[in-house]
């Protein structure tokens, strides 16, 4: 880049939805993700859903020659399913894994087992650009009428955003790829956007090639669930590229191409998402010139009152949900007592020779014990949510005071 | 500063000790840290197990006219138990929660429920300076000759270095206070300085006031366990204050004082740990300094190896563990399958009218079920515990392998 001022970047995101034993055609899926992008040769490759890490070291022996640099991000029981490739040098890595992920007992669900993170990479191309790759995947959404997790994903939106501020000074280029599960006008993305000044590579995009609004999860794919679409007859864009330059440069989207349900040439599609892939032109300035916020200040400040409201109703849900847990493991707790005494009248020879079954009077402490645990677990477990969203909730409040005071 | 090139920063930290019905003459004690602040008049405050958030409304009421910008860490069960007081404004706060914290099931140790965290404070500074000043406290370490919570500590202290690095590129100065519960010279200190190019203000200190070789757990404050302290005549020191400058700035410290057994001009300490009191001199200069590490880094390489080889042997304990919990799960499984084998048997009169005893029967399907749970939820625990244990491996491992390519 010393004699060339522009650098040219191309991105490659997917989703691979790689999950061991449930994913359907997992392997095949995987070799052709391979092979492709052995062909295809691009800058950097942000892969989520990647959980099994003995697929990750087959795509690392395939990759090998064309991509030298890659880490795998661990986390969780099952991982973060994050991995990135790199034709560059990889100077520094670092795992933030979000505080709320789902409930552990939405075992079909299954967010809470994932640890879903943002996995950060600094790497380094040519002699003079730093890049920051944060590669992410946020709380899917099961239900977009009722949404439940609502205020997770927002807590994950805000701490995502907050991570890239924090991280973001020490790099010249931030570019952010990865399967955020919410729609382009969603609360969370606007908050995301306008937090970090994060550009959206599809709006953004001189040239655009693939799915009709940029959709990455669309009917004609074979792998989606068809009845979850119905409301979005084009599909829905859930799956981004998002960058921005931090100190003299700029950044440019040249083009932005998805798949459209199938691999290029092939009958079977990567995976049940589209895969995104950008060229993104990188020029050093004179002038240090930073994303100018101004006139997007307001939107931002409805963005964050927004999600504070929403973090607030999430917040109270835990509430009620810490305060039944704890009364059942108080009843538990007492039941528990009160058969002791009983026992223990029993025993001493106060009462008749017998008054339950011995059976019966067994097996309800057992259920007493078992409601004990299983009450007071999950009461330690939605403390722990309280103040994570408290906690969110009073950052959220502590930057709408400085939106306010220093617009 | 903009006229005067001398900025004089006046930072108190103490570890408070401020466990609700655990900790002796603890409001007591609360009160006395808060007239003494109030007095004082320090330029930022950093506390540690403030654990109650009680205690610190109660400390923000009583500060709030000479400290009126201040900052709660919420995480975990009961709290990171940090707070922050600063007399200029809090631009931006991020919670950074270690991935390893000892174990669920040590209930006397109990950290795991402290959700111990890093909290981190963007603060601004008059016109110029911009000063980040992370809060930490580390795994306790119970036992030093047979240390089973070494690893975790290593990966909290390298998940720290990581943090700061990535996270002072915005700032032109960093403070870190805090609660380490390591040695000086110990792995994790050494590993945590040489990988974030931060100084000790008790090496660096022109002037020192306070317990000799600036120990922070000393014999003679009635609050500490003697026992514990027989091997360490003079005490052992675990509360620090570091510090560097990032850009165009260097940072000294004038003075560094501790408490020595009782607040000053009292009869009773603080807390069981001592305050480390430090003022530093903050200058602008011409020339971008940047704390030169040079001729440490081979020290820095031993400090990664060192750290990589306990976390390794961690690890190695980790799976051991995993294992072990795998097969009691397997075992309890097989045991539930039989009986249920033999239950179904008795019921189609395969067998005998009954061959077991009804209520041991029940009792040992209870015991499996009991099992069952608990070796299940422990198998996933280390589960995790090897992937975070995995992951910082391979993280040191590269850089390791950076400190060898750049030298």
């Amino acid at each position: 880049m010393e004699g060339d001022p522009t650098l040219r970047l191309r991105v490659f995101d997917l989703n691979c939805w790689a999950i061991r034993y449930l994913s359907k055609r997992r392997q095949e899926r995987v070799q052709l993700i391979g092979d492709t992008l052995r062909r295809e040769g691009f800058d950097l490759v942000l892969l989520q859903e990647v959980w099994s890490e003995r697929d990750y070291s087959d795509l690392k022996v395939k990759l090998g020659s064309c991509y030298p640099f890659s880490h795998y991000f661990r986390s969780g029981v099952i991982g973060s399913g994050l991995c990135v490739f790199s034709q560059f040098p990889i100077l520094d890595t670092l795992l933030y894994q979000y505080s709320l992920n789902g409930y552990p007992y939405m075992l079909q669900h299954g967010d809470w087992f994932c640890g879903k993170s943002v996995g950060l990479d600094r790497w380094w191309h040519g002699s003079v650009t730093t890049t920051l790759s944060p590669s992410c995947q946020l709380h899917a959404e099961y239900c977009r009428e009722k949404d439940a997790y609502l205020p997770h994903r927002l807590v994950q939106a805000w701490e995502l955003a907050q991570f890239i501020r924090h991280t973001s000074k020490a790099a010249d280029v931030v570019l952010v790829g990865g399967d955020l599960n919410m729609h382009p006008e969603d609360v969370g993305i606007r908050l995301l956007r306008g937090w970090t000044g994060l550009r959206d590579a599809f709006t953004e995009a001189t040239r655009f090639e693939g799915c009709e609004d940029g959709c990455t999860l669309v009917p004609n794919n074979c792998f989606t669930i068809k009845s979850e679409l119905l409301p979005f007859p084009l599909g829905i864009r859930i799956d981004y590229i998002l960058y921005k330059a931090i100190s003299s440069f700029t950044v440019k989207c040249e083009e932005l191409k998805t798949t459209t349900g199938t691999a290029p040439g092939m009958d079977i599609p990567f995976s049940d998402h589209e895969a995104v892939m950008a060229t993104l032109q990188i020029r050093r300035q004179g002038q240090a010139g930073g994303d100018a916020l101004g006139t997007a200040e307001v939107t931002l400040a409805d963005a964050v009152t927004e999600a504070r409201t929403e973090v607030g109703v999430g917040l109270r849900a835990a509430q009620r949900q810490r305060y039944s847990t704890g009364r059942m493991a108080v009843l538990a707790l007492l039941l528990l007592l009160l058969q002791a005494a009983a026992a223990l009248g029993t025993l001493a020879g106060l009462g008749a020779e017998q008054p339950f079954p011995k059976l019966s009077f067994t097996l309800l402490a057992f259920l007493a014990i078992g409601v004990l645990l299983l009450a007071t677990g999950l009461h330690l477990f939605h403390t722990m949510e309280v103040k994570m969203l408290q906690g969110t909730e009073e950052q959220m409040r502590m930057a709408l005071r400085a939106l306010q005071e220093h617009p």
